[in-house]
This record gives structure tokens, C-alpha cells and sequence, in this order.
């Protein structure tokens, strides 16, 4: 006999993934680096699928910067790694040389992109661009840092 | 006291999503309803961000269709409705007039893309192109009802 | 004889422009009304160049709508005007017909983008989608008064 | 009481910028330093956002120069950097290694393109493109310099 679908029967996944909220934490933490460090930044935060939930183009963040923070954190999040990672990994005679220029130039393979991970899973990406690569990696570490601080005090 | 990190104190959402088996079985209700009308159709499978899970060409499919399916699965998953009903609102003289060439010509408004839907939630997309869009509503219907179905029976 | 450069002699433009913060209080505006209305949006704030300064994707916010809603932002910046006047003038066989498309489609004729201006000229856009045309027109118009009424308690 | 906005109470941003006869200069002095050095060229000025002011291509400069030349302006420009700034810095092994492809390829890194500063503020950019690289540089420079002379000169 035919019984009313219940949810636990289903094969679907369930996925964790950052909310508005958790977004705006995270850019608070890269914002405050960035300022600290006087490097006016781009700043965009992702999902865990790679779909921009927040950006921000500080006063003085570059124009160029606008894309390349957003795929930053598109590369860190879909990929699940960091983005220099790939800068490692892409170098000439590696094996994942050339990969730079995959997805239309999206996947980025410069320090700035880390994925948002919470209990071994990926929920997001963070994403920085406009100041030297150690920079924008630096930015992206304390937007985590602020955002795993926040969720201890909950 | 600083505690350890407790899942339900995260802000963090959870999303319901198709997996690759769901996928398959969507998959498997589209084509066999393309065999049975006897037209051989592109079926693309995407989860609930609009991310490709599953695609295949059947012998003889169109090789427009190929992005053309997709991209139905990608609105009708993205924008959580099919995409028929873009068709009729983007009418000339109707108020979403002119979205059919978003999103560099991806927001599909031709029938044929429909959310896939459980329990109220938009949990994935199924796109289908190649034959007459009303064959490919058709196909995409007949996808969606042997993935019901099957959820009954397990 | 030479003397030194003075600023006055130079042909150049000055330009007014958005800043962050600005950008920040049209979002506060738009964000506002989406919640009151019950609508999750994606909303953009770019520069009078059609740069990106400023994007949220509110929980629930369309997929599909991140991309519309940073070009109805950039439309209105752009072309100086609300993307809503491209919507009558490219009916058929109106003068614009066809313009939706152009720009590899970032060219945006349904409402919801909206130019911002300040004595008479544009230093921004505001784009949102995710509702009924009607409705993102209205959360870009929430998002103007509210910067416009921020601006005169200064 | 409220009170008549007053221009200095707003947050806005005051930015200088090139303006079509500024182009015209910079213009003029790098289709002569081309022309002297007998490599036809092709010659894109942008402002300070990246967007093209003005463009012309010489008698015998090549199509694919077409749109480098425009990439060089608009990355100078929004990176606020000479385009060999980033040649050198993405090199193999170097921090900003494969930046070249982002920004779907937009991101110059080979040397022609300039920015275009007026008391420590970039204003435009200018790119260059279909000689060697040493010689597109050569002529971006030397539409600076006619630029810059002309100015004393007012």
C-alpha cells in the first residue's frame, strides 16, 4: 500500500550554507583587516554552490578587482580549496598547469580565495582582491577568524 | 566559558538537494517519455543553485539543445518556476517584456524547464530540448512524475 | 616660462560619485522593504560607471537574480535612466526593439533598475530583482527615498 | 529644521576624470610617437572606471590589437598599475602568477598599457597594441608626456 511520502525516505541531500547573516560577519572581519592594513579592498562572499550572497567594493578597491574578488571566492568555494592552492598546483611542469584560464577565466589561482568551512564541510567562499596577494589572503583569514569568534560567543 | 561549537546556534541555513541518484531518476522518467513520443531530446538535471548534475544526449538530440536544456534547468531551478511562465509574462506589452536575453541569453522563457519541488522547496531543476517546446514541457513533466513516484514506493 | 601644473587649467571632468557608505543606506532602503513586503531580493549599488560597489542576496533570494540585478543597476547608471523606460520604447516596432539583448544582454529593460541622482546628476544605480517587476521597481524607489532622506538629516 | 541639501553634506565621492579632449592628447601623442617609430597602432584611452573615451586604429594595426589595446587602457586604469607591473609580478613562481586570464582575459600583464595620473590621482588609462611590447609601452608613454606638456602649457 501506497503511504504519504516522509522526508527520511528521500535519497536528497542535505546541505549547510551561509546565510545573509554569516555573510555580512565574514565581510565585517575581511572590512576591519583591510582598513587596519589601509588596503581598501573588493570583498564578495559566496555560497557554498558559488553564487554570490554579499559584495563590497570599499572607497578606493579597485575596478579590476570587482570580478576577480567575486571569482576568487567562486574558485574557493566550488573548488574546495584555497585559491593558492592552485597557484602551487598551476605552475609550469604541475600538473594542474594552464588550469588559470578554465571557466572562462574564472578559476582564480592567486592567493584571496578560501573556502568557509564549518564542521569539515564547506558552506561558502570569501573572497578579496585589490591589494598584493599576501594581502588579500591575509584579509580573507580574518574575515573567517571574525566569523568562527562570532559562532564560539552564540 | 567559551563551549564548543553547537550545530543549532549557527545562523547557517540547510538546503534541501537533488543527489546524482535523484538525478538519475529524473533522468530516466524524461527519457522514456522522449522514446515513447519518439523524439530524441537533451536532458539536463541541475541542482537547486542551478549547478549541472546530470546531462545526457540521446542518439540523435540537436546540438543547440545542448546548452539550450541546460539553461532551462538552470532557470527553472534559479528562478523557481518553469520557464513557460516566463514565457507568458515576457510577452510583448507584459512586465517581464525583454528577460528572455538575461543573463548573456540564459534565463530560458521557452517551455520545457521545470523546478523540481518537495514539500514545498525548490530542491533541483529539469530542463529538456529538441523537439516542440509543448514535447519538452512534456518530457520534463514525465521526468518529475516517475521521481514522485518513485519516492512512494521506497 | 613654464610654471607648475594648477589643478584649475586642466580640462578634466569632476565627477560625483556613490561611496560605500552611500551605497550601504540605499541598500538599507531597498533591504527594508523587501522584508515588508515579504519578497527576498537580490539588490546591487553600482558607481555612475556601472561598477559594482555594493550587492546583497537576501535568504531566499533568486539565483537568476544575482546577475539581473547588478545589470538593472548597471543600465540605469549607464544609460541614465530607469531600465523600465528601455521596457516601452523596445516594444515591437517601437525604436529601441531589440536593445534587450545588447551588451551580451547586460542591457536591462524590465523594472527595477533605477538611476540615483543628486541635483541633476547620476552618481549611481539601483538594480533588485527576485519579484514581480512591480515589486523590484518599488524596493529600488524604497531604496532612493531612504537614501534621499538620510541626505536632508545630515 | 530641515534644511536645503547642501552639497558638502554628502558623503559622495568627488573624482577626477579624463574628459574626450584629454583623450585626444593623450591620443595624439602616441599615434605620433607610432607613426615616428613607422609601427602602426592601435590606441585606446579609458577613464578612470575602464570605460573607453576614445579609440582609433592606424592604417595597418592589427584586429586582434583591437581589443588588447582597449584590455591594456581599462587594466591600467582599474588596477591602477602599468600592465607590466603585472608582467613581471605573474611571473611563474611570483605571487600574481596566472592573473593574466582573469577577468575573462581583460587582465593585461603585457606592457602598453599606462595609467594616467594627475597629482597622484589615476584619471584614465591608455593602452597601446601591435608592435613589440617595448614599443606599445614606448607610445603610451609618449602620449603621457604630450599630455603632460600640454598641460604645463595652459
Amino acid at each position: 500500500m501506497e503511504k504519504p511520502i516522509q522526508n527520511e525516505e528521500f535519497i536528497m541531500l542535505t546541505i549547510k550554507r551561509l546565510g545573509c547573516d554569516d555573510a555580512q560577519i565574514l565581510m565585517e572581519g575581511a572590512r576591519s583587516k583591510a582598513a587596519h592594513i589601509g588596503v581598501p579592498m573588493c570583498i564578495a562572499i559566496t555560497d557554498e554552490s558559488g553564487n554570490l550572497i554579499a559584495f563590497e567594493r570599499m572607497n578606493g578597491g579597485k575596478i579590476t578587482s570587482i570580478t576577480i574578488a567575486q571569482d576568487k571566492a567562486f574558485t574557493a568555494a566550488g573548488a574546495k580549496k584555497a585559491t593558492h592552492e592552485y597557484g602551487s598546483a598551476s605552475q609550469p611542469g604541475s600538473a594542474a598547469y594552464g588550469i588559470n584560464s578554465a571557466i572562462g577565466g574564472r578559476l582564480m589561482v592567486v592567493a584571496g580565495g578560501l573556502p568557509v568551512i564549518i564542521e569539515g564541510e564547506v558552506v561558502g567562499g570569501i573572497g578579496l582582491s585589490s591589494g598584493m596577494p599576501a594581502q588579500d589572503l591575509a584579509c580573507a583569514q580574518a574575515g573567517l577568524e571574525h566569523f568562527s569568534n562570532s559562532m564560539v560567543q552564540r
